[in-house]
């Protein structure tokens, strides 16, 4: 049985599957909720509901926003105990999870009543935005013109720059200043890569059919959207609605068969005909082709770019002259083939991804650069407060590293980095959070994972994961393929070491398997000790264990394997290196760019601007002529000529507008300057313009000749606005107003 | 019945279609060939191969490499003429083809004799050149660690550093000097999009299948390879041997029946089992996928970039404020299904272009900047040159377009900022040619077309296409969709203008046609000048022409329609833009670059290096600490981190190696300078180090500060190796040795 969230069980299938989930409706906690359980409405639900508008508004009025979250917060921490408690207790699996499953539930409403009890004054005009960018043409849907396909979009020259620029400052802020070995990779991947790393058999959602028309729905979204209807009849009793919101929240953790009991429950239909739909099925989400014309070898659209890095583990490693640690990055589209794409540019079929994996010796998993980053004051959401109720906070990172919060200083180092990173291409410093995933939400072997969030209309998004995979996904590959990737480290002195292999029974096996016993004693031969102390575990309380090598399953039991441990004497060793992995959504970075840098001017709700750092900002500066006049032509060629050499760029608007117009129509896209040739330019020498900041609107007058290079030093960095602000003029008005 | 080359019946199906074939085995020709010609080989043929190596070699050494060609360019010249008088005299079609091919097949002997003639220290040494780029990883086979696939390259840090390279200087050159739109489009692509474009019915190679098992083979290459091994053989009769290359030098005119019908005569077999092959059949070379879980959407991944440029042309109209002219670009990957790919980096499945649009006013073809480039001096080897056997002759680019060689200005101008273009990124300027394509090569809507060709060990193989479309591809998608997508031009004054309208007979439509006939009054409705025209020709000389809307085809007899003209008061014209469409190749440019910047040390074979401009050098540095004494470190990291804040890439190597083997690995990747710190640079202040030039090995000595923006003017072009020379002094040699 496939299903969505299993992680507990299949460690393939983890974040990395679904990487750019909602975290305000994680799916990647892999947890199975028995479907009895959702038949009781819990009384904390109730009692949080019960809670009037007249107190949520009183209690705001006293400004304690905190008392009207008290109750839910309280229902979170009493869960978070149970789980503890049961922890220890080392209750069966299938309890522990049903608590689990409770307990993310809880966190879900309380995120989400903090949400809504937001400062107004916090959020975003998305209709004034979202109009902004499609008219000027940031984005919008691909192949409109044939009628569109939902959930591809193309971006227009505002938004191409834009995107561009937030990955040169990627590579900037990332390849350049950790000297990262960045590749390139095709996006066209055959079958048994994406086997071994789990995708083919997990990486799918559930949909429902139309009975008559065919037409598809993915579930959850359909039975979420059906209740929400349901749950605005006000004959409804509080009961039901409560129980309703309840499965909504829960949604994430129902299994195949507890969705098709909701939808025969609800009686869900589908929402275009009111035909029956089929129950729910699992659809793969990865765009299958074939690869040559014959057929025979099938291939996918890669859905992440990470498998490109650790498949050229080895080539890296040498070009690295074989040396420990070294991160390599990989900026390139992936594909899901999503259900039914919503949510704009959050939830797209064909996305641009920026992904390093920073290789390091298991035993030397500590950061020489973390003290530039140590100070940094970060907004941490910690697996402990999550379970307890308690809200994110603000945190030193060299404190969380060394309280144990955050695992090890080089994931502490890609935080810092990641968290650098996302101010300096333009998110609001108190919208950016670091949630850590909750121990269930981690694959088993990962020992500890952040997303970088972004606050948004949407709610709280994951904008960047950066996982601590230890040495799970080489392994695979290794084991897959029979290429060792492994590291050389050359011993100071020999050593003395305890090798751990697998040893097998080859009568005991070759009984079992015959001819495919061949197979099995070559895996053996190639594990590493990461994956057979695992399967050695499996052995102790299972009694077997099973392995998969080309395409064939195979258990193997006590009597035909056993772990054999021995001294060796070493003059180098091997490692399987770790890997540390920030993976970046760039679509949904830039989506948070553009809700935390929209802004209307005041005193005029008409006019707009995107407030882009210059560094980001599609257009560098306008150049505008005061009017269609003659004579202002020679100097804008010059000037426009000039910002070309210097790699500056800028758009000319000489069309007919007032300077007002066409200024508010420059702001309107995000231009970070803007310079006047006006008739002093042309009247006197040296020739000056104005030249004014996009934000403050305020406005300097300096040479022509100078211009170029300002500009150049305000986009790069190296200067800011107030710094000129003090060496030039403040422009009040030109003082010629003709040829003299 | 598909054939491959069909320009002349099937206007959607052109250069475009098969964007990067070679040019010396061009595939766009037109023409359909008679399988009993290929019977009868030409005398001239014979002429050529009776000369003989000693007649070639004595030729050679009268340096009169051209006495050796003359009689093979005489024959293309007196084909040249044939064909020219058949055209006059107005024969039919298929006399005319015929005379074509053969035309084609001579201008290609004589091809491949003067490339076999050209001196050899022209040729690089390609072996180890290959083992450079594989071992020091620019790229090399995607999924080697899963056996592979053809036709799919991964890029390494090297090779992706100089892809983004040479994608970085195309943005200034092009994007930001031309004021260029950019934009970022879909790969993943609605089926109806690219059956508009003809990609769907045309973008097709012919293979053959191993009856029983199943294998593919790309028919030409097959029959080509088959009939080579045959010739080896020293019993073969020279008319044996001269049919066969007749055979070879025609293969790309066959028809899906003639290749059918060679396969038999002689006798082919499958190469890997000796069974036999399957007729010749038709595969589209597009990557089919479904997108969206229905299955009823089916789509492609993008054979070209150009497309999303033409979907978007209203909305980009419209961002340039309804004023043409304007250029669209867009940078992106395509594929193409390969059967069976070959030449590394020059056919591949998957790879990155770079595609402008550029829309005009068709009344309007001047370039208001053709002076900038007018006095280039460029090989061109213009159609009526190839028609008549001459070489292609070095020409002031003013010049050809004064004497309509090229066309118009607009494409002149293109065809200069390409050439400075491939300059500037590192190819050889003895090994670019700008070919134009024949009559009969190009659609028969272009007006012209001239492929950018670099001269590599596979022949003269073409980089960039530069043809001017004229209103085809505008003119087809609004036909599909009925969208209008033309510019409003307002008129100074209102102007009386003809009109020409398609004027249906309803009655005799409705009475062919039933409930289709409204699609086809619809179709017939908006349709532009350009398009009615052509159908009007075929009018008059068929009787009928035939439309497609929605995916059905109906004939038009003279009955049923008429074309009307009439005059009509105007105050806004509406125009179908002209398109110049230069469009590159990047992983063609790049093998090209590795070809023609590969060198080996004089007196030392065994030391290589690749002599790639700073400005696309893959590192513009390397820093090289002297030896691993800990006193150069502070120095090393001081210079990197200093590096990396003026955004210069570079590559620390403190390995243990020696200085010149350091330096040599350097070399090998074509870093473009290194800087050594040795014990001056800790015992001397102000401290100073040696920056080294790669290609000509020198050194000078400069203060460690100024070093950055030294490499950073050098990597951008604003200062030169000599004059840098010109102001420090020379390196010689350290004076201390250690600290004292």
């Amino acid at each position: 049985m496939q299903h969505k969230a299993s992680v507990s069980d299949i460690p393939s299938c983890t974040s990395r599957l679904l990487p750019f989930s909602f975290s305000s409706s994680s799916s990647s906690l892999g947890v199975k909720r028995s479907s009895k359980r959702s038949k009781h409405p819990h009384s904390w639900l109730l009692a949080a509901h019960s809670l009037s508008c007249q107190t949520l508004f009183a209690a705001l009025l006293r400004g304690t926003m905190e008392e009207a979250l008290a109750p839910l917060r309280a229902a979170v921490r009493e869960q978070g105990d149970l789980v503890a408690r049961l922890k220890e207790k080392g209750v069966p699996e299938l309890e522990l999870n049903n608590a689990l499953a409770e307990l993310k539930a809880r966190k879900k409403t309380l995120e989400a009543k903090e949400l809504a009890l937001k400062p107004k004054d916090d959020s975003v005009d998305k209709v004034k935005m979202e109009d902004t960018l499609k008219r000027r043409f940031f984005y919008d849907q691909a192949f409109a013109i044939y009628g569109g396909v939902s959930g591809l979009y193309d971006f227009g020259p505002v938004g191409c720059a834009l995107k561009n620029n937030i990955l040169q400052v990627w590579r900037q802020h990332f390849i350049q200043e950790e000297q990262i070995l960045e590749i390139d990779c095709t996006m066209l991947t055959p079958e048994p890569v994406l086997k071994t790393s789990g995708h083919v058999d997990k990486f799918a959602d559930y949909m429902v059919k139309d009975t008559k028309t065919g037409e598809c729905f993915r579930a959850d979204h359909l039975l979420k959207a059906n209740l929400k209807m349901k749950m605005t009849d006000d004959a409804l009793p509080a009961e039901k609605v409560a129980e309703m919101e309840d499965v909504i929240t829960q949604m994430d953790n129902y299994t195949q068969k507890e969705l098709g009991e909701l939808f025969a429950k609800y009686n869900v239909k589908s929402p275009s005909t009111g035909n029956d739909l089929t129950p729910p099925i699992s659809f793969n989400l990865m765009f299958k082709t074939s690869i040559g014309p014959g057929g025979n070898t099938p291939g996918y659209l890669r859905p992440e770019t990470a498998q490109g890095m650790f498949l050229n583990f080895k080539r890296l490693l040498e070009f690295n002259q074989g040396k420990l640690p070294f991160g390599a990055a990989q900026i390139g589209n992936s594909f899901r083939n999503e259900i039914s794409p919503r949510s704009g540019l959050i939830r797209v079929r064909e996305f641009t991804m920026a992904e390093i994996e920073h290789f390091v010796d298991p035993n030397e998993k500590v950061h020489p650069k973390f003290s530039n980053v140590a100070d940094l004051e970060i907004l941490l959401f910690s697996s402990k407060a999550q379970t307890s109720g308690r809200p994110a906070e603000v945190m030193r990172l060299g404190d969380a590293v060394e309280q144990g919060i955050i695992n090890n200083s080089v994931l502490g180092y890609f935080i810092g980095r990641i968290y650098l990173y996302l101010l300096k291409v333009g998110l609001s410093k108190d919208k950016v959070r670091f949630r850590q995933h909750m121990e269930n939400e981690m694959a088993h072997y990962a020992c500890d994972c952040w997303d970088a969030e972004s606050k948004t209309s949407y709610g709280w998004i994951e904008i960047v994961g950066c996982a601590d995979r230890s040495c799970y996904d080489l392994s695979c590959h290794s084991r897959a393929t029979k290429v060792p990737l492994v590291a050389e480290k050359p011993l100071k002195e020999p050593k003395v070491v305890n090798i751990v292999k697998f040893e097998p029974n080859r009568g005991a096996i070759g009984a079992a398997y015959k001819k495919d016993a061949k197979l099995i004693f070559e895996f053996l031969e190639v594990c590493d000790e990461c994956f057979i102390s695992e399967q050695e575990k499996l052995l102790k309380e299972r009694g077997e264990f099973s392995v998969t090598t080309e395409g064939k399953s195979f258990k193997l039991s006590k009597d035909m394997v056993a772990v054999k441990r021995f001294q060796k004497t070493l003059h180098v060793e091997e490692i399987v290196p770790n890997v540390i992995e920030p993976s970046f959504g760039i679509g949904r970075i830039m989506y948070s760019i553009f809700e935390h840098s929209f802004h209307t001017r005041q005193g005029d709700e008409q006019r707009t601007y995107f407030s882009f750092p210059a560094t980001v900002s599609p257009y560098k500066c306008c150049i505008l002529p005061l009017s269609p006049n003659q004579e202002f032509t020679p100097f804008v060629k010059q000037l426009s000529e000039a910002l070309t050499r210097n790699g500056v760029s800028h758009k000319v608007d000489d069309s007919s507008g007032s300077i007002g117009r066409r200024y508010a129509r420059s702001d309107e896209i995000g231009v970070a300057f803007g310079i006047t040739i006006d008739f002093d330019t042309v009247n006197k020498t040296p020739h000056t313009a104005t030249l004014r900041d996009r934000d403050s609107m305020r406005q300097i007058r300096v040479e022509v000749d100078a211009l170029p290079g300002l500009i150049l030093g305000l986009a790069n960095g190296t200067s800011t606005w107030p710094q000129l602000e003090a060496k030039y003029p403040i422009f009040e008005g030109q003082e010629t107003s003709k040829k003299e």
